[in-house]
C-alpha cells in the first residue's frame, strides 16, 4: 500500500488518524533535531515531524526531492504553529516510518516558486520544473480545457475523427515537414500543417459534425514564440451558414473561460475586418482600452508638410504623452525604425492648447489650429502620425497604440476582451504577404484565408472582377489582442471553387496536383460546409495567464525547433540513411506511381 | 435556413408540419411520374414525395448522391406503404420546394449497403465510402469509445497531457520515421513509436496520474494489417503496483463494452504467461472455447518414433476429426508447412477406439493404448501433435488449436471472453525475436516488453542470474485471442536499471545515447510508477464487429504504407529537397552539438 491518503487532503478532522503518503520532499529543516519535512504530492502538501531519537536518525538522511513514504498520526499543529496559508496547515504527521523509495542528486535549480530560474535550465529538466506548482497548475488547467471543449461538442453530437498525420502536401502557405518513405524510396510523406483537406472530405463524407483536437506541423522559421508542432481545436460542421459557426464556437469559449471563473458576455460582439483595420490598424484589435486611429488624409489633402502628402495619414493619441522627455521620444523613433518606418511623427498638445514638436511648424496654421480637435487630444497629450501606404502606415499605428495602452497603463490586465473579425477580404496582393508565408499559385493575388474559402453573398457572383475589395464568409475571433482562432465558410460549388483557382493563378495541372483528391471529391454532392480552428496552445496561454506558449507545453522546442530536454533533432547514421532509402531517386512518373501501387495492393 | 429537422428524426407525430430538411439523394425511384427519393442526413433517411406536375419535374434531374435542401409537407404514409424497417417508416414528405444544393457525377460504386465493393476502390474514394450506413456508424462509435475512456480517467483525476511528436529516436523495437530539420541541416527528428518515454518523464515531473490517446508511428514492413501510424490509449501511474493498473483497466474496458450493451465480468480472470503457453500454445489465448493443449513429452519419453523423440511433444484434439476426408488431412500438411512447420502428425481415433494414420504405427503398443486418454480423445476424435523446440512446437499447436475451433463451429462468434495475461518473463534470447524487430543491446538476451520494466517482487535480486526464467511486472490483456493493451510497472531504482542494462548487453555509451534524458531524470527522486496502452485501433475494430483496422480508420493506408485517396507518399521536388537539408552533413559532433545548441538560444 503506497499511501492511504493524499497529502493535500488532511485536515483537522483526520486527528488521531494513521495515515500513509507517498510522496516528495519539498522542504526539510532541522530544528535541535526535530526534522520537519513538506511532504509533496499531486494534491498538495502536508508537513511530517520525525520526533523520536530513531526516526530523525532516519530522516536525517533525506535531502529535497527524495522521494518517499511516510506513516505517522495526523496531530493538530500546537498553537502558534498553524499555518493558514495552507489547507493542511492545522495538521501535522508524527512519523512513525520512513521508506526512502528513491533518492536525489543535488538539483540543477531549486524549485522554489518563488525564484526565477532561466527558461533553458527548466527546459533541460522539465520534468523538475513540472514539480513545480505554476507549471503544474497550467497542465492540469490545460487537461480541463480539452474536456470541457469535447463536452460542449459532444452535447452537440460532433464526432471525435483522428485524422492523418502521415500525408500529402497541403497547400496552407507555409512549408511542410517531410517524411522518407522506406517501403516507397524517393517518395516522402508530408506532416498536415492542419487537417483542413481531410474534415472537408469528412464533410463530404457527411460526417456532418467534425472536431478533433489536433497536432498540427509547419516547418517555419521560428519566430520567438513558435513551435514546429503545436495543436488546434478543429471543428467542421455540414449544412450551416456563419451565424452557426459564431454560436457554437461562443458556446465552447464560454466554457472555457468558466473554468477561470469569467462569464464572458455573448453574443460576442462583431466587427468587420475594414473597420477594425480603420479603427485599430490591426485585424486582432486589443479592445480592453479605447485609443482609436483616426484618419487624417483629408484633413492634410493640401498639406504643405511633404511626409503628410501620403495616400494615407492616420493619427493615435497618447493621453498625457505631451509631458514625455525628449529620450522617451527619441526611443519612439527607435521603436518606430525597428518595424521598418522611417520614423514617428508627433505633436505635442501644450497645456494651453499649442503644438509643438518638429512636425508642428511644417503645418499650416488651419492645419494646426483644428488639429487637437480632429484627431479627438486633449491639452498634455501627444499625437503620433503615421503617413504612407494605407496598410504599412495603420500597422504602425496599431502597433503604436497598444504601446501606448501599456505606457499609459490604460490596459486592465484583468478585463478578457473578445470580439469576432468577420467580412474578411478574400484576396490580398502577394506582395503584401507575410515573410515566410508561400503563396499558392502564380497570380498577383494570394488568399487571406485559404483558396477553399467562400466568398460571402454579395462577392460570389462578382469577386473576379474586382479581387481587392471582395469579401469572404471569413471569421477571426480575437481575445484581447490575440487571434485565438479563425475559419470560414467554404466554396463547395465547383464553379466558383474554379474561378478562384482563375484568380489566384493556380493552372488545372497544379490544382490536380496539388489537391485533385479534394476536386475529384467534389464531383459528388459536397454539401454547404464550414468551421474553424482554434489555436489551442495560445488559448490555454491565455487562460493560464501564462506569458510564453512554451509554458502550455508539456516538452516544448526552444528556438529554432531544438529541444532541450532530448537534444533532437540529432545526427542519424548511414545505416538508417540508407534503410530509409532518402538518397532513393524516386522510380516511376507521379501520375503512374500512384496508380501502379493501388493496383499491386489490391 | 438549411433545416428545421434532421431527416432520422421524423415521425407520425409530425405529420401536418412544414419541414425542411438537407442531406443527400439516397434512392430515387420514378412511379408513373410521381418522383420518390430517400433523402439521407447523418440522422436517418426519410421519403420525399415530388407529386405534383411542377415539383415531379424538378425533381427528375436529382440523381444518386444530389446534395438537396427540401421543403414539404410531413404526412402520413397512405396504408399499405408503411416501411416498418426504418423509424420514419410511417411518414413521407410531400415536396412543395427542391433546392439542389450540389450534383453528383456518376458514382464510381453504388453505396448501397448490400453491395460488396472492393476495398481499394472504396478507400480511394473514403469520402463516399462514409456515407454509407456502416463505415459512417463505426466513425460514431469510435468517438464514443474515447469519450467514454476519457469519462472514467477524468473520473479519477487523470491529466490529459500531450507529448511531442517530433522528438529523438525512442528504443522500443522498431524502425523510427525520420523527419529532415531544415534549421539544423544533417539532424533529423523521429515520430515517436509511442510516448513512452514521455509518460515516464511525466511521472518523475509529479503528474501522477497521465493519459493520452496517442498517435504512434512505426516503420514496419507492413504486414496485411498494420499501419504506419496507429493510436493507442495511453496511461501511467505513480505510487501504484500491478492490481492498482489492472483495476483501472478494467473499469475503462466494462466502459466501452457498455457501449455495445456488453456487461463484462469483473475481476477479468488472470493466467500467468507460462500457463497461457502451456494450455494454448500462445500469450494470447482465445478463450471463447476449450481444446487445450495436453504436454506428452514425458508420455514419449521412450518412444520408437524418432520424430517424437524431442525435447517437447505437445497434443491437441480435433472433436469428431477422425472422420476428416484425405484431401482434408492434406490440407493440414500444407497448413503447418506454410507456418514453417514439417507437417503436422496425427492420429485418428476409430469409433471402436482403434488408432490410425500414418503416425499410429509407429508408437509403441503402450503408447498406442494409453494415447486417447493421455490426451483426453474419444472415439471419433482427431490427435494432432507438435514435437521440437518447445516454443514452435506450441505455438503450431496453438493455431492449430484455433483452426480446429473455427472448423468445429466451437467459437461463439457473439461471445466476449477476456483474461490477463500476467508474470511475463522480462527477457528472451535475441534468436527467438520476431522478425523486424530491432534488438536493444549486444546481448543474447532481449527485453520481451522494453528496457524500463521491472522484474517482480520475486525476481528483483536475482534476475541476472537466471535471465531465462526471470518473471516481470508486466501485463496484457488479451480480448477473444487478441492483445488489446498491455504495459507493467516501471523500474524506479537506477541500480535495477543499471543491472538490467548489463544484461541486454547496452553499454553505459549506448544507454546515454539512446536515454541518456532518462537515466538523468531518474536520478531526482523518480516514484515507483507503471502503466499501461491500449491499441485503440484493435479495440475498436472489435467493438465494431469490423474484419479491419483499416476499417475503423477515417484515411488509413494500405499496404506498404500507401494512401489511395491522396497517393502519398510521393516525389518531392528538387528545391524542397535542398531547403529541408535533407543532403546536409552534420556538422559537430553528437555529443556536442545539442549543448552547443541549448546554449545558443539561451
Amino acid at each position: 500500500m503506497m499511501r492511504t491518503h493524499e497529502a493535500g487532503s488532511l485536515r483537522a478532522g483526520h486527528a488521531g488518524q494513521t495515515v500513509t503518503l507517498s510522496g516528495w520532499v519539498a522542504r526539510r529543516r532541522d530544528h535541535g533535531g526535530v526534522i520537519f519535512i513538506d511532504l509533496r504530492d499531486a494534491s498538495g502538501v502536508s508537513q511530517v515531524v520525525f520526533r523520536e531519537g530513531e526516526m530523525a536518525e532516519r530522516a536525517h538522511r533525506l535531502r529535497a526531492e527524495f522521494c518517499v513514504k511516510v506513516t505517522g498520526e495526523v496531530v493538530i499543529r500546537p498553537e502558534g504553529n498553524e499555518n493558514p496559508e495552507i489547507p493542511t496547515g492545522s495538521i501535522e504527521i508524527t512519523a512513525t516510518d520512513l521508506e526512502v523509495l528513491s533518492e536525489a542528486a543535488p538539483l540543477p535549480f531549486p524549485l522554489d516558486e518563488h525564484l526565477e530560474v532561466g527558461e533553458e535550465v527548466r527546459l533541460k529538466h522539465r520534468y523538475l520544473d513540472l514539480r513545480r506548482g505554476e507549471p503544474a497548475r497550467i497542465m492540469r488547467l490545460r487537461s480541463e480545457v480539452n474536456r470541457v471543449a469535447r463536452e460542449v461538442l459532444h452535447g452537440h453530437e460532433f464526432v471525435e475523427v483522428e485524422t492523418p498525420t502521415m500525408t500529402r502536401s497541403t497547400p496552407e502557405g507555409a512549408r511542410d515537414f517531410l517524411i522518407p518513405a522506406r517501403l516507397q524510396p524517393g517518395s516522402w510523406y508530408a506532416l498536415p500543417q492542419s487537417p483542413q483537406l481531410f474534415k472537408q472530405l469528412l464533410m463530404v463524407g457527411g460526417m456532418e459534425r467534425y472536431f478533433q483536437i489536433a497536432r498540427c506541423y509547419r516547418d517555419e522559421d521560428f519566430r520567438a514564440d513558435r513551435q514546429p508542432e503545436f495543436t488546434q481545436l478543429d471543428v467542421e460542421m455540414s449544412f450551416v451558414d456563419q451565424e452557426d459557426v459564431l454560436q457554437l464556437s461562443e458556446e465552447i469559449l464560454a466554457g472555457l473561460w468558466k473554468l477561470i471563473d469569467h462569464e464572458i458576455p455573448r453574443p460576442i460582439p462583431r466587427m468587420t475586418y475594414h473597420e477594425a483595420m480603420a479603427r485599430y490598424g490591426t485585424d486582432k484589435p486589443d479592445l480592453r482600452f479605447g485609443v482609436e486611429l483616426t484618419e487624417m488624409t483629408e484633413y492634410f489633402e493640401d498639406t504643405p508638410f511633404r511626409v503628410f502628402q501620403a495616400p494615407y495619414v492616420g493619427a493615435v493619441v497618447m493621453p498625457g504623452g505631451a509631458d514625455q522627455p525628449r529620450r522617451q521620444l527619441d526611443a519612439w523613433q527607435e521603436w518606430a525604425k525597428q518595424r521598418g518606418a522611417k520614423g514617428l511623427a508627433y505633436v505635442l498638445v501644450g497645456e494651453d492648447g499649442d503644438l509643438s514638436g518638429p512636425v508642428a511648424k511644417n503645418l499650416s496654421e488651419t492645419e494646426r489650429e483644428g488639429l487637437a480637435k480632429a484627431v479627438g487630444a486633449n491639452p498634455g497629450d501627444c499625437v503620433f502620425f503615421g503617413a504612407g501606404q494605407r496598410s504599412a502606415a495603420r500597422s504602425l499605428l496599431g502597433a503604436a497604440r497598444l504601446e501606448i495602452g501599456e505606457l499609459c497603463g490604460l490596459i486592465d490586465h484583468d478585463a478578457w476582451s473578445f470580439v469576432w473579425i468577420v467580412d474578411a477580404p478574400m484576396f490580398e496582393p502577394v506582395a503584401e504577404m507575410e515573410a515566410g508565408d508561400v503563396a499558392v499559385g502564380a497570380s498577383q493575388w494570394t488568399a487571406v484565408h485559404h483558396p477553399f474559402t467562400s466568398p460571402n453573398a454579395d462577392w460570389i457572383d462578382n469577386f473576379d472582377d474586382d479581387p481587392q475589395n471582395a469579401l469572404a464568409w471569413a471569421y477571426d475571433i480575437v481575445c484581447n489582442g490575440n487571434e485565438i482562432g479563425g475559419g470560414s465558410i467554404r466554396i463547395h460549388r465547383s464553379d466558383v471553387q474554379q474561378r478562384v483557382f482563375e484568380l489566384l493563378g493556380i493552372s488545372g495541372e497544379e490544382a490536380q496536383d496539388k489537391f485533385g483528391f479534394l476536386l475529384e471529391a467534389f464531383k459528388y454532392g459536397p454539401p454547404p460546409h464550414g468551421g474553424i480552428a482554434f489555436g489551442w496552445d495560445r488559448i490555454c496561454m491565455l487562460l493560464a495567464g501564462a506569458d510564453s506558449l512554451r509554458d502550455v507545453i508539456a516538452f516544448p522546442k526552444s528556438g529554432g525547433g531544438f529541444d532541450p530536454l532530448t537534444s533532437a533533432p540529432s545526427p542519424i547514421t548511414a545505416e538508417q540513411r540508407k534503410e530509409a532509402g532518402i538518397d532513393a531517386k524516386p522510380g516511376a512518373k507521379k501520375g503512374e506511381s500512384g496508380e501502379k501501387k493501388a493496383d499491386e495492393q489490391g
